[in-house]
């Protein structure tokens, strides 16, 4: 893991910010941790609806295997690495191993990493972080101890977090890290008032979009933007072994069978209207259809983020227009914002989210920035709601 | 000049930049020249109108003598730092002098340093560059020539006119430097609709906004600010030996008597009504009034901007309303923008600035990012227009 690598542009500096930058000389143990949370990120766009690990084996002060996770059903990262070392005919007995997450214990699509480890002798395991499921927390870090293995956690818990942020959300909240993106103006603006949009950012900010919604597992859009955008909502500049599950929150059933959202089916649609009709039809199309009305006739969304937890989403990103965007954000259901600011003025125009005025600024909407990165000509901003 | 320091917060890895920053290492001039410019900065609030230049005297690679520009009519840099090294009892003779700027050849409120510099005996003078004014440009550098003195320009040359672009724009305009500040929510939105806008960003910000205002020669508004907020305009959280100059926009000669911003006199007011009887009364509380229509009935902007230029003012900070910041925008009288970006959402409000709505995206204001940091929990964004 080198510095931070910063570039400079007249007078702006701007880190290219991964998930583990450092200001600080790093420990023996952060240097093989940020070698494992380099590899795991080889696993963002595959490893869904796991988390993408990473895994660096250590003997004698250098890695003799490393690993990350395979596709569903694939190995984990800990496999691929003992296999690693074995296939370069590494003997792996009392080397330390560092995974970005505490191996799992218990059988699902493949048996329990902490028993290979036990097996295969490795003296130490070093995880970034425990499971974060309260109910197997901690298991596999005690299966490996029980066997006689030196174990330790935390080493850059917070990075390791940040890098499966979704899938750690879910665990713990049963609910999708949500992310909205938006593209504006400096001004604010995301749209002229006739509806044009194409384009307020640079083809570079666009791109940077795309491996956004291609990290994702799902995405989410309205009725209003199909109608007036007819967006495809796939992910064309990345290659992905799988699209994300494409969303829409239609409370009116009123989606045209026309809609290029529906091209390639496996659309999740949310609706507040029964119309058996419609929805024969849409299903026949490859759509599923899901009736979650709230009181007020809508589609009652903080229950469709729940949903989509259910269906073992991790990140959810949201691709919508301002009265969207404002219904999701004033029923909570946002956790971070992606900006894309570019250097220009629009004027009068659409702006980001169509909340209603406030009457006092004591109410306004507080977020915190997390991160700035320039992308192309623009600016990307990410920023918290908590 | 030790390597640019990095501020970590979350995942924001912000610089702060001053006006001398490498990625790179530098070289022994580059070193002792970004001496000469930090030594500048002790100048930037004092000097004007002359421009803020720092120089060191080099011997053996040793700094021997330092100095920056004093108030007008006291040293300039080059004087300082012979004084500085004399009585510091050290002989200049064959030293090197790196000056922020090409030393002056004729006689303003002060004698010319290039004859300074010849009669102390220095063997080189360094120079970041040239006077940018076309009528002496060279000249200083020839006078040490001729007296057999080597001399060498264009050793951080841009850091250098950062520093005073002001100065350089006027030099080569006529013009100051147009800075126009604005403070918005992330969304853009300047104010609520009821015109509620204190605070919007943080008290960090607004300190640092007052750093700009008090680099400036002169502030500017618009009557409808004056009647909206009645501000000061002063600068509080600095100490000046001197205020920059109140300057207002007020095509009516409608200001009262008893606004704030004409507490303790000279202030410029810029009209297009002839009202001798108020121009009068506005002159008794040591105010000038100066009429420049342009055909519209109207304040003319950028006969404004010219005006001030021939009153030596180097860099002009606007703090108006959407409509002024309009109005400076269209008719092309703004260089930067200064926007401070607070981490909330205000939904529905005022904008920044109160442009007519587009019909095509192609005609959209096009600026460049120039600088970005992070200012309490605000980011500051510089952008240019050109």
């Amino acid at each position: 893991m080198a510095a931070p690598y910063f570039v400079q542009s007249a007078h702006i500096f701007f880190p290219i910010v991964h998930y583990v930058s450092f200001a600080y000389p790093m420990t023996q143990a952060e240097i093989f941790m940020s070698q494992a949370l380099q590899l795991a990120e080889n696993g963002l766009l595959s490893s869904a609806p796991n988390p993408a690990i990473g895994c660096v084996i250590v003997k004698d002060g250098q890695v003799i295997g490393s690993g990350f996770t395979q596709p569903p059903g694939g190995n984990h990262a800990e496999i691929q690495a003992l296999q690693d070392a074995a296939a370069k005919g590494h003997d792996v007995r009392g080397a330390t191993a560092y995974v970005t997450l505490e191996p799992c214990s218990h059988f699902g699509r493949t048996p329990p990493c902490a028993d290979a480890l036990v097996r295969a002798g490795v003296g130490k395991v070093v995880a970034a972080l425990e499971d974060p499921n309260p109910l197997v927390a901690g298991q596999g870090m005690a299966r490996l101890q029980a066997a006689g293995i030196a174990v330790e956690s935390g080493v850059l818990a917070a990075q390791a977090r940040e890098l499966n942020i979704g899938f750690f959300t879910r665990m713990q909240t049963g609910k999708p890290w949500v992310r909205l993106k938006v593209a504006a103006s400096l001004d604010g603006k995301t749209a002229l008032h006739n509806g044009q949009s194409q384009w307020i950012t640079s083809p570079a900010a666009r791109d940077d979009g795309h491996m956004w919604r291609a990290r994702a597992g799902a995405i989410l859009t309205g009725i209003g933007t199909i109608k007036e955008d007819n967006p495809q909502l796939t992910v064309r500049t990345v290659k992905l072994a799988r699209q994300p599950l494409r969303v829409i929150v239609d409370s009116k059933l009123s989606i045209s069978p026309e809609a290029k959202i529906l091209v390639g089916g496996g659309n999740l649609i949310f609706t507040a209207t029964v119309d058996t009709a419609k929805q024969a039809m849409l299903e026949q199309q490859g759509a599923e259809v899901v009736v979650l009305p709230n009181p007020s006739g809508k589609v009652d969304l903080p229950q469709v983020i729940l949903e989509l937890g259910k269906r073992q989403i991790n990140e959810l990103h949201v691709e919508a227009g301002s009265k969207l965007n404002a219904s999701l954000i004033r029923e909570h259901c946002v956790d971070e914002l992606l900006v894309y600011l570019a250097p220009s003025i629009l004027g009068d125009g659409r702006g980001m989210f169509g909340l209603p005025a406030l009457e006092n600024l004591q109410d306004k909407i507080s977020l915190k920035f997390h991160q700035i990165q320039q992308i192309g000509e623009d600016l990307r901003i990410l920023a918290r709601f908590h």
